[in-house]
């Protein structure tokens, strides 16, 4: 392990977070609320920690897949450390454990919440818990767009074949390249959601706040009732549109740009996401109809703005479905395990999982009758190879074993089935709500601190994807080689 | 398709079920109950239907693996059908629906039920009631280990290593080998049982009933408590043993028997297997112990009781499990997934596909080490061909799926998401009871004739473990090549 690389890379995040701290700082320099200090303290500690930890002399630059691992994960865990400071210093979120389950929240891109009343909040640190999905989207689709393939990490040679290895230098400036696009794009849908909200009558504060929280498919509102507070169709559809651009694999925005539009018009991943969304919505739609809103467009409303907000994984709510029927309600629970595409900042399994697997099934089925038959699995016209296949099904199992084993361990908190499983089904999915007890109007406030700590590494499992944290258990991952 | 010789085959069946229906005629005939008018009449329609289909002259004798993949699945159809007929004539089961429902989950070795009062149906339906798990528990093993591994169909190569393609007359006499070991084997069992209950102070009758139950690990009782209406450990801990012994690969016993304990004491699966049942039955103990039984022993029994019954897909019950805490529930529910051995008369996933499936996380996280390693994945010593993972983890994953969507449908009857949620674990896992409105002390008769279309369906499915049920979906099966 090169340990010097790891700290000097982890000490330049730090000093990059203390400058993420200035957006919300300047918001609280406006409201002139007491979360000033609050930003103030927590930048002193990160430039204290942070700047000593750049300096370190590096003499060998050389940057294994294994350490880039171990940078990833312990950035995200220290990125969630160190930004749950102002909660804590400002007396949001008094208890660390609590502060840090919130700033996880944040940065995974989850937005389930322990906040009674987010509108008692101080602005600046309504900013900055927004700003935490807006960074930690950008964050996840450099890693795994840019990064990621790059250093060859399993499975995610599904969007570009390179070779793995170690990232020497002729992978960095490929990676800074693609990285530069991804900025671009990520900036560009933000500014463009928050001129579209402002019009909508929103102020510019609540405007950024949800935007943050859609193109990171987040899911922090400024609102106790989210996006429900604003009686707004508009409002409504332009979040919904943009939850779903946001759920989309990124590169296909490359194509559509370069004027590839045969490769956007045949992914097989954006149609089976697409379908999803529109076949969901019109079942619920059409369970719903006549029984609890006005009219049928009203229904169609709110269950495409809830499927959008649940298969992106963002988590906004403009109605409390859970008292919804057993049937919309279990719709939307199995699009809590969808997720959004590769390459998105959904997270979930994934669709283009799912498509792999169920490409598998088909060619089982078809074995059965010609045993002796070489069949590939393609997707977009290309053959995977057989270890993407393996890694996406072993994904799928380690996914379900966790989130097995992890609802035996909430259930000694002895809540109901469905609270037990909605908790962790929509934290190891980054979600945010979940139903009964976790449902869009309540909070993850009640559980023990176990359970919230428990949560938390869920809501990191689910980012990075599972196996580069499983990886720190294997004691060889420690070893000198 | 050979549709000569399915035709004659399924006819064989239907005269096998008539010779099957003797036993429980015996039983009406010792009482002299109204039933033995609805065995008679039963018996002729199947000797009017079945003699002249066995009777069909067919000029190709070839079995080709396709058409001995219709013959399992229209047997099993079959057989169902036309032994529901005594419940619909002895007006036990009137319903047709119900009926089909009761018997498939009799052959299919579920054992969940939709009669309301078991103790007051004659006894001759109720041993033939029990008798169709015992049926079916042997046809499932001589299924599995005798027939599919000799025509190749996808997994079952897990156990024996044979050439795909059609049943030749060199593997037609192994075939009988393997299934007469098997008999004896089974035959063994079931008299063993049976002594050890009449032993414990038993009735013949009700010994009979509770050994077919158990040694086909289906779960009917002829109480409406179950073994719960027996107030004695020794009975508990009888049928603890003999429903673990039940979920075991069969195979093992013929390692036994030629005195190779070494592929016994060595095969991970059974390891793994008795594992689960310690740890559960131990953290049952533990989280129940001084809330609900007396002393600590009491505790235990009942834990090892209902793990061995939910993991082995048996379904009997001692106390009413749905009482426990939400821990000591999600733990069975758990196992539901779990399920027995492969090659043995229990259900669910099997013991084998998840430990293959653990196998291969293991590797894919030591891959993110060493990209370029070739590392096979090894079983009791052997390397495991792709093809055999391929088919386990797409096996996985279309289960979750059946599950998944299965759910949704029974959602629609507006019932609470755990009961939804493990009617349908317990049906396709082949195990008898669920939790909530399906717990231990309910049954299945509330839900509409669609949901027990769909219940049955699933029990299929999962006795048939999905693909060769799948298959004919597929055009190209039909086809004539």
């Amino acid at each position: 392990m090169n340990y010097g690389i790891v700290i000097k890379v982890l000490g330049n995040l730090l000093l990059f977070e203390a400058i993420a701290f200035l957006p919300p700082l300047t918001v609280s320099l406006f409201t002139g609320e007491k979360d000033l200090f609050a930003f103030i303290y927590s930048i002193l500690i990160l430039l204290l920690i942070g700047f000593p930890m750049s300096r370190v002399n590096v003499t060998n630059k050389r940057v294994k897949a294994r350490d880039a691992l171990l940078i990833v994960t312990l950035g995200w865990v220290f990125a969630s450390f160190f930004g749950s400071l102002p909660f804590v210093f400002s007396g949001s979120i008094p208890s660390i454990v609590d502060a840090f389950f919130e700033t996880v929240s944040g940065f995974t891109t989850t937005g389930a919440t322990l906040v009674q009343n987010v509108e008692a909040l101080p602005k600046g640190i309504i900013f900055w818990r927004s700003f935490t999905h807006w960074i930690g989207g950008m964050g996840i689709l450099v890693l795994t767009i840019a990064i990621l393939p790059a250093i060859g990490v399993g499975g995610y040679q599904i969007f570009k074949a390179e070779s793995p290895g170690p990232i020497t230098d002729k992978i960095v400036p490929k990676i800074k390249d693609t990285a530069k696009i991804l900025y671009i794009l990520y900036i560009g849908l933000t500014v463009f959601q928050t001129i579209l909200l402002c019009l909508g009558g929103m102020s510019l504060f609540e405007s950024l706040v949800h935007t943050f929280g859609t193109v990171g498919t987040g899911g922090f509102s400024s609102r106790n009732s989210s996006i429900g507070a604003y009686n707004s169709s508009y409002i409504i559809y332009v979040i919904s549109i943009f939850m779903i651009v946001s759920g989309v694999n990124f590169p296909l925005y490359f194509d559509l740009y370069k004027g590839r539009w045969k490769n956007v018009a045949k992914n097989s991943e954006l149609k089976l996401y697409l379908g999803i969304i529109g076949i969901s919505t019109l079942l619920i739609t059409l369970n719903l109809n006549g029984k609890v809103y006005s009219s049928i467009l009203e229904t169609f409303k709110h269950a495409l703005f809830q499927v959008s907000s649940i298969i992106t994984t963002t988590g906004y709510s403009t109605v409390d479905f859970d008292k919804w029927t057993e049937f919309s309600k279990t719709i939307l629970f199995l699009l809590m395990f969808v997720g959004g595409s590769a390459g998105s900042t959904g997270g979930g399994i994934k669709v283009v999982r799912l498509l792999i697997m169920g490409k598998l099934v088909k060619r089982e089925i078809s074995k059965l009758l010609h045993p002796r038959a070489y069949i590939p699995i393609k997707l977009n016209g290309k053959i995977i190879s057989s270890d993407v296949v393996v890694s996406v099904t072993s994904f799928f199992f380690l996914y379900m074993v966790i989130f097995a084993l992890s609802t035996l361990l909430i259930s000694l908190e002895g809540i109901d089935f469905l609270s037990a499983t909605s908790s962790v089904a929509t934290t190891l999915g980054n979600i945010g709500p979940g139903f009964a007890l976790v449902g869009p109007t309540q909070n993850f406030s009640f559980f023990s601190p176990l359970s919230k700590a428990l949560f938390s590494l869920l809501m990191l499992f689910g980012r990075l994807e599972l196996f580069t944290v499983f990886l720190f258990f294997v004691p060889e991952f420690w070893k000198n080689s």
